[in-house]
């Protein structure tokens, strides 16, 4: 019976690429970890679903859909005489797979307020490590690979670079279920044109164009979707209210939460103290232990904790103005001064509410180049490849500066 | 500004239908309305993601989707003369939008649990009549179309009919969302071919093949995706194990739980005393309070609380059998005693694990026909003007009989 | 040089599947051969673009089209332990390309005019022969697989029966470009389900929803596209035209005509002296030569000939009136008086314009039946494996009569 | 029966947009005219469907695709306050539908050989002028709008602009038949961020992102598809076939054509005596006519025009080198004198087989600036409004050189 299981689930739907394989049972096993499970709680685009109301995947669903591209640029590769081992190959899908397991509850909201100073990379690898024990170092070369060690730089660009398998899933899912077909890419096509040329990544001649269209959709879909205003919003609210929570949490007072969101808004946790039980705890905690207590919050006796939590909930968001340059301190004060009066608030108590803060986003960064391969066999970074369209100018980052306050 | 807020949101993105425009600013009060917004955070399809990881959509989208194709079937309607008011029109628009508003968390298992004796469409009809006051009496039209009052048969056959709007969304959204592409209809072409005589809904002949490929795909949708093993078996557990809350809750057990579902477990709800504050707890209860405590639950010294509880955030699901005739008691009590013994259970613990009930799915109803417009202007039943297709067998419901087990 | 030419071309696009590969360099030549780039010429659904204008795809994408779904079909089976070697595997491939390659300009049309009592079955084989002889051999295996004479009887019921990889091609392929999306069926997942017992081609038990629906669906193709009124009638007037022209050449009448449609008009072709020569003018006809000379025809001096061409070139059809009984025999002649008078025709003249024919559709053939796998492992007809709907009911064949007038 | 005639025919499927709509029976009845209906036989992409077999689809589907953009921008306009009358609304689809009309058989590649100085917008002209005639004056409006001299200038800018509705039909549907999902646009999108501010066509501000990613879509399907290498040298041996075909028709030699190609091979067409019946044989001139005669001059005596022919027919291509210099003189000339050589060739016949030319691209030519409407109400040239990308840069035209010749 037990051997059969496996074969029950070899086979996922996917809207977007019809089936999915899960090749082995290795691979089988990790999936079916409450590790990964959890996964399935964390929606790949925290609030976004408050503006793109189709947006609901999950990390789950992303990790799953980067699996099955990274077997697609495995065959790609190997057609193309690249030499990839069965461990390799193994150990590509093992990471990709857990690339993003250390992401929290809504993301990064959470990187933002509770669990600040470790990076989602860093508790990736703590997972990693953790179920490389479990599942009798089977992981370790995954391991090697996801932390840029392993001599074959490819296998690293594929998990981890500016055209890795994250992004070619990511940007295609977002599109997808936020209904911004704009967004859309062809990540067929770039795999396809994927090669390895003394052990980098690179993408042929002939997909120059397909690589411009990559950058200019991400880039859409930063300044349309990922920073758009509502969702943007959203997020700072939540940002907000999970650092009031922890606030009042380290004064002592009472307050709503699950057994592990209680354990990270009354312990400070930092890169030294993130232990076995730390790990455990963040292993259980997901979108539903936040939304519930901000739910629960609604009631709290803090005015503070209550107002926005109430307007999380009920979607009363807060306007928020976006500028090229920083908003001058007597808007802010003043600004601050009518909200402070409108909700009887002192002065630390207005700053949750009137903030000001900034975005970026950076095209293309020159530091990680995407190579293309010429048609002489020679490898040259993109930016001095496109025949026209200026890419350095996508390499400065685009600052843009935000104050919000309640409408 | 307040003026302008309606404007901004005036339209939504759908990956289905592309655009859908919110077409008055009543519609988009009512949508902004927090028991409205509660939708957001009941996903349509309950624990069928643990089989299809692309279902998350939620009901909040559903609601909006069904608004979209009633505004296209108004559009053909009156490009035919069928003769449809402005407040009809209207009335239209929020029955479909609100049809479903009295579902619970996780849909159809909490009726089975904690909220027994009372129908969705009943607490949906509370919930018109609530919002209703708060609009003036504005929602009168649809609350009379809704509940099957109007005289004009038509309006309340496109929010409640085999071939209402309602399911000519879902089908279609549920398809899409899961993968399941046989599952997907044409309701487009569907809408174009309706037409009403004597105020009664009818498809034009031309249709015919369209509504038969309507019931095969609804039918398929059902065996494949609604009553899919592994869902089915998921729900079953989360109504025992609600089931299970809600007895030691009566005794006075503690257990975690939000204020909401702690109404819900701690008291007896009928339709007898389904009252304000009863609606007002039931609008804050959703998918989210349901499994958070369910991860809580997994801590609790309640064997079988913690049992289930763990099993069900695991996806360690049980194993499930299915066949046509009804399971033999002997069977079922090897079975119970295999259990008890493995887990150290009592007879009346065990039956939480152990447990049989039927499936049933009726294809057609030939209680209320879709019917067909034939070239001679008389309308007939489908099940008639097939003119091969045996639709009759349809009718007959199909009852499977299952039982549960932990593997 | 030489060599690298294949690579070139290893990889098509194809709307509906994304990237089609060509597996080696002998199918690769066999594609490039003026005998299967003839296919380019030919259009899938003859006049049906008529009534959906975007149906122009050709015979050469259908047949790559089912190239591709066989490559999925062998990696199924093969991971499902089916042991098919090489050979087969290669074999099937050139099977599938080549089982259509019989057909002629515009199909069926052709079949029923001029190249009367030779099926475009036969004509295939013709081909095959002569490729065979041009490729040293190596369509040998394919050869006998299409004939089915190869012991393994999977590997023909790949090929031609009612779940074989030419439906599983057109019915996705016409619903696409046609915009009838209700025709859409899953060829995927009734490939992913397909598995080999006793070399009998099956359908696993949970496919048999998947067959329904497959079955429906291309019922209602049927009825809705292939045998739509406007088609049909555009396609019967291709019939009659060619007919005349064939008539007239027949006695010497002069009239435009490429090479080899000259040939095809003024030589009476049977299986006897269908040889070499008529071969390779078969190789050179296709829908242009039949086009263009129907232009040309508009300004013939016999009337019925202009007539019929300028009602195709302009898209002046006929009225047909479809029943199931046979029309009556003074209605006919009515009909055909009318019409004599109107054009000024004489009996055997008016013939072509006003006619009665019949069309048949049998869903599903009982004496090839699709077999289910059952849970106990043995093979039932889908007939009886059918739990509720009466599949019976499609075997018999649905007969309509048609009448054919100018309006 | 007259009136009943449009209702029949009031829909049509897409494949893109789903259902289009007839709005009225002057537009049903221009549709039905035989100068129309050709559009029918000419394909919006010529020889592409060598590289791309999906892209098969018409002028005519593209012209109807417009025709249906065009009803959403109107439907827009007015949602916006934009006053757009009954007759405008009309004028536009009637133009729009229309503006290709005069496109000759395989498109470009008959401007470049028999129809030379004459633009197919001249002949566009001409058509509606003649349809003017026949349709009593009603399509005035929409000649004054297509021709630019209505006051109301975004009623031209519609039909004729770097943001028209052409492009946003012809991108979307030359993306979709090819599969280059690259090239996919959103126009629905464009079209929803469509303003008139005094009379000038613009895109809202929040459409930024959308317009940068239509203009690198644009300009990847240039360079990926409308220029790929195999199209590009098929076209380019099409304008030569038919070169020769005319010297020799000029000559007086006798070679096979239909009676609207000999015309035109055997008249020398120039602006001055283009008339009635130049007009009257352009309309009965499509790709059948083309494609059939090259078919049969691959049997003629002269050695040029059937070694052509025959190339085409079999897609034996030339090669083609493409480079950013002008190529060598002498490296032409020694590939000519190869081919003089293997061919038996003199130099004059040589060139027909050893040619070299440009192809030009521009991405955004600034005399016609894409307008943004900023936040201010202002309006602005895109390459000023975006906010990083280096659009100037695509105001360059980009050259490049190229030499064919047989491999």
């Amino acid at each position: 019976m037990k051997k059969k299981k496996p074969n029950k689930l070899k086979i996922l739907n996917d809207p977007i690429y019809g089936f999915i394989q899960i090749p082995n049972s290795l691979i089988f096993d990790i999936i079916e970890h409450p590790y990964f499970q959890r996964l399935r709680r964390i929606t790949q685009m925290g609030f976004s679903n408050l503006v793109y109301p189709g947006a609901n995947h999950t990390r789950f669903h992303h990790a799953i859909g980067c699996m099955h591209l990274m077997q697609k640029a495995v065959q790609v590769l190997r057609f193309k005489q690249v030499d990839i081992s069965e461990d390799e190959e193994n150990a590509l899908y093992i990471a990709i797979l857990l690339h993003d397991i250390g992401h929290g509850a809504f993301s990064h909201a959470l990187e933002h307020s509770i669990v600040d100073g470790i990076s989602h990379e860093e508790i990736s690898l703590k997972f990693m490590r953790k179920l490389n024990d479990e599942f009798d170092k089977k992981l370790s070369l995954a391991i090697t690979i996801f932390e840029g060690k392993n001599p074959r730089k490819f296998l690293y660009q594929l998990i981890s670079s500016q055209l890795d398998i994250d992004r070619l899933d990511y940007l295609k899912r977002d599109s997808f279920y936020t209904g911004v077909t704009e967004g859309n890419i062809s990540s067929d096509r770039l795999i396809a044109m994927m090669n390895v040329i003394n052990d980098e990544l690179v993408i042929e001649q002939k997909g120059i164009y397909s690589v411009e269209k990559f950058l200019i959709a991400r880039r859409l879909m930063y300044w349309q979707v990922y920073l758009h205003k509502t969702g943007l919003v959203a997020e700072n609210m939540l940002v907000k209210v999970l650092k009031r929570a922890k606030e009042l949490a380290e004064k002592g007072e009472k307050l709503f939460s699950s057994t592990s969101l209680n354990y990270f808004l009354s312990t400070k946790i930092s890169k030294t103290n993130f232990n076995d039980k730390t790990l455990e705890m963040f292993s259980k905690l997901d979108d539903y232990d936040v939304l519930l207590s901000i739910k629960e919050w609604t009631h709290h006796q803090d005015k503070v904790l209550s107002l926005l939590s109430k307007m999380i909930v009920n979607r009363k968001l807060f306007r928020i103005e976006i500028q090229n340059n920083k908003f001058d301190k007597q808007y802010i004060s003043k600004k601050t001064d009518t909200i402070s009066e409108r909700f009887g608030l002192n002065k630390t108590e207005s700053s949750f509410f009137v903030f000001s803060d900034i975005i970026i986003n950076q095209a293309y960064n020159s530091n990680k180049p995407i190579y293309i391969l010429n048609k002489k066999g020679k490898i040259e970074d993109i930016v001095n490849a496109s025949d026209q369209l200026n890419l350095q100018a996508l390499t400065n980052p685009v600052i843009k500066h935000f104050i919000c306050y309640p409408k």
